[in-house]
């Protein structure tokens, strides 16, 4: 059928027209099916919805991106027609059955859902029946490849090609800005893609973005780490297994995180990126992704074998997960942080003996090294890991003279202290996360939570347990609420909470 | 955040609103989460999709009919707030597990399913989690009860209410058209509220609409029962089990028929219409929902059980449902051959006894008659079940005089022969549904399918087997394409397929 179009000024995730009723009962769709539209001799596929009191018959919304990528404009005629569902979606009732899928199958559902040829229905069909029903090592596998096979890649000619990731759920773990210098300036190769932040209070993205430009290309990654030897860029500028982000929008708003997935969605970045060594950073304890180290041998077993059949050379490092690795949660603080202990040449130990750890481990594995950590250490005390970072900085456009000190916190504060004597019991993860998201992190790069006293820390009354930071008066007073009602650090003899919470303001 | 509103001219099926990115993230909200709009002293949830170029950070879009719900114009200034995933959520994510649910967490579920509360993912995550993991038979109960009482009800001070219901799966079933007028010249009560097609060729209501208006309020299904014993209305248009509508919206795409919601839905429709003595026609037969007999009656079973938690007295009858009922398929064509059928007294046999089979069932429940199929009879043959039917038309607005010959049928026809002498050994319910909806049914009222030899027919080389009836040429001749493609009746000796198919046009 034949329509008249009328650009509707809206770039949806999902490419959308919109029509009436009639036209829709006249083609034979309903609102979420998928049709095909013609102009010229190009074409692309959209979502149905359905408008009343809008359009007229044989009027099209067509929304921005969608008319963009074909080259409408309003008033111009187009075709339209009905989609029948891809092959995929077979397979997509199959797994939904049960069943194991094939190589192909598998392959096809992964195209799809990057090309956007699935609804959102039939996106969530798959992803809740592959939490449901798991994957098998083989589904996995044949996943991961298809995540790497459906995006961009890279690959090195030369060199030694290493990479590091951590399957997240610490806060604070801001050890990439150490350990990427470090393997950079022994000569290997690093060209580190991280996240961005979506429940946490920094991605390692976020991180660096304060220091220098993460949206970088898959060219510039490659060009920049066969340059400095490293870099650190948002994965999500480039088209690397970009499956991910797409299963991801289903996965975060059902809080669930199913293990295939997990191990599919680390190991094809890390594919991708031609990485022949990698560290898998695995924290273990309560209040993070595992909680206790049976289940973290079981993950870290998993990522081993599913390296094994990518032939990535893979070696998980379980690290301790209970409360935050080294003092600053939230970007510019723990881009202050890293920055402080490369000038200083000593920081935090849990944030310093966690990176040269890390980097010890990669440096055994390539045989650089037969006490890696000693390697690592001795690189980091040298200055040579500060004097790189400043190379990548630079490489990624940020300035490499600049100082923790210039680091922009944010300077509305709050110390929270404690209220007697006594040691820290338990820092909880959740709520550091909570109070530095209240105060504005990760959106604010200034906000966020600095800790003061960590558990086992002997605290006198009034003593500083931490400092909130923020941008803005009104957060800092949203997190201080929050933080005074669920306290994120406890000092064993507190009262671990008042329920209900009342206070005089 | 306070937003300046600007109308967006789109009613979408989910409240939305849309935002820039940056004001997204000030909030802390996700494409997909939920937001609370406050104008006054009204407020409402809506869905938030993410612009880009398009508003001006702090100007929001607003669908229409969101801003009608508050009373909201242009310009104004409106309070957005996140909104916490409801509790329903959690008991969505206890099912995920695989858990069973309580009374209350299903209850909050459906009330939630009701008020659009979830969102597309969270609500298919129910749908699909229900459908992998099944629900017992306290879940089902449950479950039917809350569709019941999240919505309107009915109740008759006096009189016996009765009712049938089909769960379909076979065309041409239009036997609704003789029972309520048999059901209700014998003087019991039958508010039958029935269905329009998704995918099948006609649904009753479709088929009722021909005839007269079936776009009743719950108040008028009510007082047009009380008054003339029985009504044929679309469910759709009453508030009567409302969930129902929005978890099929997502079954269907999935082509998911999860047998909970089989039986919630069919009952909670039952229940809610206050109807004591209950059929259900359980087709059984290759092509249709049942494939033999054992199932229907596992099904069956479930039925009768699930009446007896909810105090209803359920039948089934488990019907044969491999070929079409009678000879019609589509709206005009069913409605003709039943206002025929009533006229003349007679009609094709599978249309007939099936139709006063079902009637006498419910005779025999309430105890009119120790032969009910013999009492149903007397009162068709006699006339009265017409004379009782066009007063149900006249009191749905119809013509009461209208005779069958005047039904509209559409006037672009082509009849598929016989190619050979032998016996009709199939008749394909999907082919023959496939046919008639390319020949435009349900939309096209005209549209359709007349079968001429149905199973174990003898035939000759040139006989009739089917007549397809259209409104539109070119609808015609896609009709036509499919059914020589897939023969929907196939006379034993021929070749039953061919495949590629090829056509000289």
């Amino acid at each position: 059928m034949k329509f008249k179009v009328k650009i509707i000024p809206i770039r949806s995730v999902r490419p959308t027209v919109i029509m009436t009723k009639s036209d829709a009962d006249e083609i034979g769709v309903f609102e979420g099916d998928r049709v095909r539209i013609l102009f010229g001799r190009k074409s692309s596929t959209a979502t149905v919805q359905i408008a009343l009191g809008f359009l007229e018959r044989g009027v099209i919304g067509v929304c921005l991106n969608c008319a963009e990528n074909l080259g409408i404009e309003d008033g111009e005629e187009i075709e339209v027609l009905p989609v029948p569902k891809p092959a995929s979606f077979e397979y997509i009732r199959k797994k939904l059955e049960g069943k194991k899928l094939t190589r192909e199958e598998i392959y096809e559902i992964v195209k799809d859902i990057v090309n956007d040829a699935l609804t959102e229905v039939e996106l969530t069909a798959f992803v809740i029946s592959s939490y449901v029903y798991g994957m098998d090592m083989d589904e996995i596998e044949w996943m991961t490849k298809a995540m790497i096979e459906t995006g961009e890649t890279i690959e090195f000619e030369e060199g030694i090609v290493v990479d590091k990731h951590s399957i997240g759920g610490v806060p604070g773990n801001k050890i990439s800005l150490i350990v990427v210098p470090t393997i950079a300036s022994a000569g290997l190769l690093i060209p580190k893609t991280a996240s961005r932040a979506i429940t946490s209070a920094s991605g390692t993205a976020d991180t660096m973005e304060v220091l220098a430009n993460v949206n970088l290309s898959v060219e510039e990654i490659k060009e920049i780490t066969l340059r400095v030897g490293g870099v650190i860029a948002w994965g999500g500028a480039t088209n690397i297994a970009p499956a991910d982000d797409k299963i991801i929008r289903v996965e975060y708003p059902l809080a669930i995180d199913p293990r295939s997935q997990l191990l599919a969605s680390v190991m094809a970045k890390k594919g991708a990126v031609g990485a022949e060594y990698v560290v898998i950073d695995v924290p273990v304890g309560e209040g993070s992704k595992v909680p206790n180290v049976e289940d973290g041998k079981k993950l870290a077993n998993d990522f081993v074998e599913l390296g094994r059949r990518l032939g990535l050379n893979v070696t998980c490092a379980l690290t301790y997960g209970g409360q935050p690795v080294g003092r600053a949660v939230g970007p510019a603080l723990e881009a202050w942080e890293a920055l402080k202990a490369m000038e200083e040449r000593k920081g935090a130990k849990s944030f310093i003996e966690k990176s040269l750890g890390i980097s010890g481990i990669l440096f055994e594995m390539v045989g650089k090294a037969l006490n890696g950590y000693e390697y690592a250490k001795q690189i980091f005390e040298s200055g040579k890991t500060l004097e790189k970072f400043k190379e990548i900085v630079e490489a990624q456009g940020g300035n490499p003279n600049v100082k923790s000190d210039e680091v922009p916190i944010g300077d509305k504060t709050y110390d929270v202290l404690s209220p007697i004597d006594g040691a820290v019991s338990r820092v909880y993860n959740d709520r550091v996360v909570r109070v530095a998201r209240a105060a504005g992190a990760p959106k604010d790069k200034g906000a966020g939570v600095l800790l003061f006293k960590k558990s086992g820390f002997h605290v006198k009354k009034g003593d500083i347990l931490f400092r909130i930071y923020a941008e803005k008066e009104w957060k800092l007073d949203k997190a201080v609420e929050i933080a005074l009602k669920e306290p994120p650090v406890i000092v064993s003899g507190m009262i671990l909470e008042r329920y209900p919470y009342h206070r005089v303001m």
